[in-house]
């Protein structure tokens, strides 16, 4: 089963076969929709794949780099859609806010939008470090529409002073990734009042 | 190693003995510390604890269930200490949602505290069942101490209407739980920020 170059038996990492490497990320996908990523082994998913262990081993360190690239190469839906660009209107934030929960509310009762992020929690969980990089590199395109939305807003003088893009980007994916973790599914009423809480605060207005 | 009763040898669970099962639960809460609950196998904690494999799976079905007996019973600190009620004066919401934030960030930079989370989101994320009671156990008193500071503000005319003491309580909850989750450690202005969107939202007060 082993083959090197004549030239460099040992030095030259044999390329990648693209069909094997696709079915591996195919089988993380099925096991992380069905099973969980949690309860997976290399063992299954080298079976699953047709491919064996050793390849696995060979090309990555652990499982928790396999989930990694099937979720940064898209072979694992990692994106909320988020709501466009209106122009150059002053933006209704209240309302762009609630359908980023409403639809990252959906994709969680989905098996496979439940399952991505359970495997995000789980990696996270036992490998912090992995975790982190891919919690940043999921998020970055969220802190960035935040950002975009918030810069815009405050241009029409629509925003407290201070207020902190990224603070508030960082609440949103928060309350996301605990009702991930909990399995809470949020109703729309409570939806509206996670938005009313993030526009309002919860202090009353001057009389 | 086994021994039963003569008039029941299989029907009569053997009391289990409170030497072994504080012994189990310390070795728990320094595993929890040290290498972590992820990594931690039955048999690591049968010889840490001094007691066999299956004196443990006798007790308890996983080591989930072990986890949960410690950090309910106290072995792990799992309560984040709560600021007093200032009797009847009008309180001070935000120096409260301030200090407790600031104990919360304190005790995840401590070994035992950051131990404690992640074997929570680690336990969630293997068997959500287990994680959600825990999760709601451990909230609970969380919720109550929210709930008790947001009726006293409202009976002093300080809160907004529709003002969700719930609400409130879980995003403390969650943005702590992310925090465990990406090993964020939020500096005292990150604190304030955050304490300021609760408090005053995002919008411009009105003119």
């Amino acid at each position: 089963m082993h083959h090197g170059t004549p030239e460099y038996p040992d030095c030259v990492p044999r390329p990648r076969s693209e069909t094997a490497r696709r079915a591996v990320l195919a089988s993380m996908r099925r096991a992380v929709t069905g099973e969980g990523y949690e309860a997976l082994t290399i063992e299954r998913l080298a079976a699953d794949a047709g491919v064996s262990k050793q390849t696995i081993y060979r090309w990555w360190p652990n499982k928790a780099a396999i989930l990694g690239e099937a979720l940064v190469e898209g072979a694992l839906p990692a994106h909320i859609p988020l709501p466009h660009d209106t122009g150059d209107a002053a933006p209704d934030l209240a309302a762009d806010l609630l359908a980023w929960l409403t639809e990252s509310t959906r994709q969680l009762q989905r098996a496979e939008g439940l399952g991505v992020a359970r495997a995000l929690i789980a990696v996270t969980a036992a490998d912090p470090e992995i975790g982190a990089a891919l919690n940043d590199r999921l998020a970055a395109p969220i802190r960035e529409w935040v950002q975009r939305r918030i810069d815009r807003a405050a241009e029409h003088g629509a925003l407290r002073d201070g207020v902190d893009a990224i603070l508030l980007a960082d609440h949103l994916i928060a309350i996301t990734a605990y009702a991930a973790l909990t399995g809470a599914v949020h109703s729309e009423e409570r939806l509206r009042g996670i938005v009313a809480h993030v526009m309002h605060g919860i202090v009353a207005p001057p009389r």
